[in-house]
Parts: C-alpha cells; sequence; structure tokens
C-alpha cells in the first residue's frame, strides 16, 4: 500500500462513526501506521476550543483531533476535562458504534461551558469523544479522539 | 506524484465546481493523467437516468461522468439530448464558474422528462453539465461531464 501525502483534487475527510472507530482509533491505539496524517495530536485540556481553529482548513467546520484522556486524581478513574478557560461537560446519553453488528466503541457528546462548574456559561461547542470497546469487559481505552 | 488506486478511509468525493472544471474537466480534455480514476466515461445518451445506479457506491446519491455531446445533426451545432425513453432539458440561467477571478467553465442544470418534447413528464433526475470556457472567443468544448 502507499503512502498518502495528499489526497487527489476533490475529497474531502467527512468520515463515518464507524471508521473513526475502528479504522483510526483502532490503529492509533495499536500504534500500528495510519495511511494519511489527517488526525493531529493535541491535548484538548490545554487549549480551549477556538484555538483549535488555527489548525483548520478553509470551509471547515468540523477538526478531528487524538487526545490522551487527563485523570482527575492521579489515582481515581474520573476523568478532568477542564481547561484554563471553562469545562468540557458530557450531554445525553453515549452512541453505540456497530460495525458488522459487533459493537466496536462508544460516542460521548460533550458541550464547552465558560467558566467552572457548577456556575459555567454554556457555549455552543460541541465535542464528541469516541473511545474503543475492547473485548475485555468492554473497558474503554485512555486514548480517544475528539471532533 | 503517486497514482492512487484508492483514497484513505473516511474521505468522499464532494468537488467543488471549480475542482470539477479546472482539475478533471481540463485535465480529460488535454488526454493528461487524473491521479485516481474516479470519474468514469458514458454515453449519457445511450443510458436512462435510473440506469446510472448500478455505478454507484453506497449512500451516495450524486454520480460524476465524462460524456461526449451529442450533435442533434451532423452538420449542426444543436445538441441532441434525447435518450430512448426521455430527454434532458435545460432549466434555469448556466451559472459561471470562476478559479481566482477567471472565468474558468459554466455549468448548466438540466431535467430529465420521460416521453418526447414537448409533451414530456418532468422527472426528479437533475444533471449539471460543465463546460470549459477557453481563451479562444469562450467557445465550449464538446466534452463535459455531468453528475
Amino acid at each position: 500500500m502507499n503512502t498518502f501525502s495528499h489526497v487527489p483534487p476533490g475529497f474531502r475527510f467527512h468520515p463515518t462513526d464507524e471508521e473513526l472507530v475502528d479504522y483510526y482509533l483502532r490503529k492509533k491505539i495499536a500504534s500500528k501506521r495510519i495511511d494519511l496524517d489527517v488526525i493531529k495530536d493535541v491535548d484538548l485540556y490545554r487549549i480551549e476550543p477556538w484555538d483549535l481553529q488555527g489548525t483548520k482548513t478553509k470551509e471547515q467546520n468540523e477538526w478531528y483531533f487524538f487526545s490522551h484522556k487527563d485523570k482527575k486524581y492521579p489515582t481515581g478513574t474520573r476523568t478532568n476535562r477542564a481547561t484554563k478557560a471553562g469545562f468540557w461537560k458530557a450531554t445525553g446519553r453515549d452512541k453505540a458504534i456497530y460495525c458488522r453488528h459487533s459493537l466496536v466503541g462508544m460516542r460521548k457528546t460533550l458541550v464547552f461551558y465558560k467558566g467552572r462548574a457548577p456556575n459555567g456559561q454554556k457555549s455552543d461547542w460541541i465535542m464528541h469523544e469516541y473511545r474503543l470497546e475492547t473485548n475485555e469487559n468492554g473497558a474503554p481505552q485512555n486514548t480517544s479522539f475528539h471532533r
């Protein structure tokens, strides 16, 4: 297989949930080579959502990133989703992602609030956080990515 | 540059009018190599629109083709856009396509009617026919393509 440095004119990155989880996230977690380096690494809790825009290409209003989850406390399991200016808060239910009738991952939707909980001010920034479902007890992986 | 036999997962062919005319149609007319053979040749006046569907990939409701214009009479300039079952009829005005402020092509919109003019029955099949604008008198090329 070729290594792609770009795609031909007219092609846009509009992945399905299944492609994001079962191809891109699965390869990333396994440290396997991804054909085209289209999803960048970013630490989403050290960057404000409006600063992510610098990485966008024209006419794009969605961005895709890989990011590590940050624990709230070193020994705990809770996730720290705060930035300097605000925090990401989950909304709704997680959506199951299937590939040929098997569960391959989950998608969590989060909204960005400015300020500090419980007094944050809701913004119109939305993130979808994808995680892989593994066979062992369905435990979520630490790596996820976002748009 | 590589020859692409496919694009990585997650990429969809959603070209702009400018890319269709200034890259794909321009290369086709000049018989230059196109990176990825994503637009097939078809004789649109020997095939009914519903028979084009056989060539589609899943979740797609647009198709792209290269096709030669067929003259109504061997010596004339009028275009024959009839198939066995009906005909394509232009609607509205042609749209100018610009690339960095220069006119590079035109887009004509056509609707498919079943039957024979002037008694055809309008269908919901739409075609956009692109043609290159050349510098010499702005004469349209004989080759165009469709979606």
